[in-house]
């Protein structure tokens, strides 16, 4: 049995990873930390997690026992609080999966740039890997720590991937959309995600400068083989869970859908949670609702030789806490799927 | 493996139980039958639900064959049409759990009154097993046809039956008010519950004339040992799924509600499916989502010498679709919980 | 024109004071009072609010200075905060409008009781009358401060009144199961009323305990002449706005449904706002959503003899500030409906 | 007073003129006409629109009859169905908005190649103008036929129309995604916009298939003063009303955010219904919620040199019966705003 540790239980990514670990069959849950809720009972804050409703939350002040007594820590923390957890698990010999930004930049001074805070440990790169699985499967076997990617980054590379790799469109021209639950704001009280000002209503914010951009043309421009830059607009859409990303891009060559279809599902031919639909069937983000998968849709609009495509994945599972098991698996050289195998929950 | 067959696959809890069988370690998936959509492919209606997107739905036409394919038929039609698949599944010596509400009447001169039909299979009631396991655990696991209790009624009877197997309660004086997702309704196309007529909207319906009502008032009675009569008043509320019932009744005695939560307690202590609360807790039915739990929260109102329980359910697991497959196992010898342990969506 | 200041002008009441006194045209909007935003332009935190935009949020300190330039005070305030306002507005010889709880009660004892607080403008109750237009609209014309009722008591007692003053039902078993959207909980930043926390979901919440619960038996026991006690459960509901009142209570006679929809008809013949529908037709919150109506719906539920009656509105508006609007149209001498006429929002 | 009928008066659009006319003070509400619902009473089918309950669906077979008795008519039907009415109307002298498709295009060849069927009426052209009326104000005041844009069409229309025609963009580079609550889809029955398929869920349809799209690029193009083609995708997202439309087009010029908001205001000066949001301000659906308004706000990403739009209207208000309203105010000399001065509904 694995033990595994969860540094921010409290929030909804760390709930999430209690809700998927408590099903997995390798692990054991050791240490839920919160910062806020350290010393209350697990079960009176979440009555619903049965299976870990005698668990009290403790402190992360004492991160040297947590890491001496788990085998994998997860941190589900706001950015610049996974350094100093990082540096303890790194030194104890222990695994880690960090579903915040720290980690996540080849190059620190673009995390500096984006986020505004300097970043303290370079001397982890060499230990660090982006914690795609299906374009670093093989680097995450030997990580010590997991650089776990952002929501609505997963879902656009695994959109775009197989386009960029196969070079058929023009890198100059894509315009991402992308629309979000409101879960994917937190579980940190705010006007903003009130349900009355979120319900019967969608927006646009961080246009332009949303953090997620430079973390999105990271993966694009090595996908590409050259700088890649786009614009990319976030929506507040009013449903709990899900992301859909609707991606415009030139096509280089006429290529119809069928074809470009039969181009990604050889890319994700081995794949178990990404999912290409058929021609003229596109995603809805319900087709994930609480489960591991990602589903894309494919369309060419023949009159302008635009492609279109649609990602959809629960942000909390594939684009969080779902992915950071997945990495998990991976790195414990178990079944990838394992604990991760249930179907989106529909209607 | 357990062989199992799906007659109504397409509707809500028919894919609701390939979602849970799916990931059922010892039940292998055989026919979907369908009449509104024999022949189509099951993965282009569905396709999140990527276990089953290779199989075609079956007409329900070939019974026999159907029947001497299986061992256990789970029917999830209309009333009054799951008549001849009992017949042919009691002589072919398989077994079935009825989701409908044919077969969940002692007296079948109830079921003609409510329902408006003719009961044609009186000699099936032998057989017969009403599939509430927390009271009728035993008798199910030698059941040959176990008819799975209507969701509002799982939830109003867990609420009640410690109270009124404890004569604690007044129970002239029993009223009932629960609230419904619209997914209760079933997938068929409807004005009444298009999403721009349910969202930002609550209703009541079928006021004092509701057919769950003999079917509560029947259990009811076994469980205080005299007749009971409730008012009943469902609603219909601006969500996908769950069930909240809030059942409101005289005490008897004059008890305070950390004695009545013992009592509850005692009650369900070696139930995997019940959970109730602490004091000062009430369950919302976001608890459950997508779980096969019921959890159940007592209130006592000491200015009128009420009882107050609430009782939180998911209409498609342990109200329907994951009733049945805990039914199924009951009846297969298998561990109660199996394929059953997942915890609620939240948020 | 009547100039209207509006003190607590950023929360939900306050804003749809703004709306609906936009339209009004008798009245000229003043003063908007806000403790937290003060100096704030209300239209960059309302940008909506076309015909506001370019008023700046007063503080509430100059309390002398808005009084003197106003016609009419609304105040929409915690409670124990509008004391001092009340006060300076009497003694200024203007009027007042309170949505708060703070001039609800007969016997400030009460109050005290269950708010918890002193009570200390005793002197101002002869000023004083309770806002439901339908009860006391003489009084209103009068008064120089108004208490405008509860979300929940106003669709409570426009529900009951007929039914208790023609003493059809025995007070004893009042059963009152309320629903509201989350409006009600106001803007306040919490984790509670978060959009990921109330979507999809439904809960009871205060049982036996909910501060509107002496305000209703106020006024029910004046209709019936006698004290009555009830029980009364409010529910939080995945919608922004709306209330649904579901009544239960024993008929003393065998009156059927068409007699009992007679004699509400009878009892708010003249009144522009109360719509008591044909039998078999029940309320759903979105017939109010925006309007100032109230629907009731008359249910006999012959089986035991129980009255079951369910009252729609929506909380903001004839739950608060368009009764807010309706009283000091009243006590303006205005027609009742001015600025009031809109339909509910359908779809 | 304008005696005002309305065809097709059972659909969202129709119920939704119902609700708006009600309260015009300039017209008396005709005729109501309803293939499916003839002869069915009004107010049964829609309780809570209280000022038409006492009226009765209407035939639409006796047409001339209709006509005679109308000052104007409002056709809210199926495309196909408008042609025989406009006649009639035409020839007996009246006036008609229609809310369809079936005028709203210069060459009717492109509406019969998006839309399938023939159109029998190219002599009525002479009599018909496009409604936009913050484009076509003038040839609204004295045409015979309006025809009503599309919901889409008018939020992206509106969203362009100043960037087009100073020429600031490059019209090859225009992408559109556009996000519609469900009543958009209308109210027939469903299993696709079902509550139980559209809550907690989004997703693109129709992508590059749209018909709005030659309706956009109608506009579009004689804005521009050349041809001009766009990629537009429409979403189906989880709220009743609502249309967002995200608009991306590379600047021509390196024009600051700023600079191009005085423009956009410049260009709508004089609009009631249109307004632009300071930098940094974007709009959201809900702003819109019953109101007429639509709100636009400017951003660019100066990364990539695009501009990007987002505009934001209720599609049931500007984005179809309260355009139509508003056209019928201009053909009959009517201030423009008059019966649509109400605000958005908030929260």
């Amino acid at each position: 049995m694995i033990k595994a540790a969860i540094i921010g239980a409290t929030g909804y990514t760390g709930v999430e990873l209690v809700r998927l670990l408590s099903r997995h069959p390798q692990v054991e849950i050791g240490a839920l930390a919160s910062r806020s809720q350290a010393g209350q009972s697990y079960g009176e804050i979440f009555p619903h997690l049965v299976s870990a409703r005698d668990r009290v939350c403790v402190s992360q002040e004492d991160l040297d026992n947590l890491v001496a007594e788990s085998d994998v820590i997860f941190t589900a923390l706001p950015h610049g609080h996974s350094f100093p957890v990082a540096e303890k698990v790194i030194k104890g010999g222990k695994r880690m999966v960090d579903l915040g930004a720290d980690f996540r930049f080849d190059d620190y001074r673009v995390y500096e740039e984006w986020y505004g805070i300097k970043h303290p440990s370079e001397e982890l790169k060499p230990y660090t890997v982006y914690g795609l699985p299906e374009l670093y499967r093989e680097r995450i076997r030997e990580a010590k720590l997991v650089a776990n990617p952002g929501c609505y980054v997963t879902s656009i590379i695994l959109g775009l991937a197989p386009a960029l790799r196969e070079k058929i469109i023009d890198p100059n021209t894509i315009v991402i959309d992308s629309k979000s639950g409101v879960s994917g704001a937190g579980r940190g009280a705010s006007v903003n995600t009130l349900y009355s000002e979120c319900n019967e209503s969608i927006k646009a914010y961080n246009i332009g400068c949303h953090r997620h951009t430079p973390e999105i043309e990271q993966e694009l421009s090595k996908l590409y083989g050259a700088p890649v830059t786009v614009t990319f607009t976030p929506h507040l859409t009013p449903m709990t869970r899900g992301i859909l990303s609707t991606i415009y891009a030139r096509l280089e060559k006429n290529l119809p859908a069928a074809g470009i279809i039969d181009l990604y599902r050889e890319f994700y031919r081995k794949e178990p949670f990404v999912h290409v639909l058929p021609e003229g069937v596109y995603p809805q983000t319900k087709f994930a609702l609480g489960s591991n998968f990602c589903f894309i849709g494919v369309a060419v609009d023949k009159r302008t030789g635009r492609l279109v495509i649609t990602s959809a994945l629960d942000n909390l599972v594939k684009g969080a806490s779902g992915q950071a098991v997945q990495n998990m698996n991976i790195m414990f050289g178990l079944p990838e799927t394992t604990g991760l195998e249930q179907l989106g929950l529909y209607p």
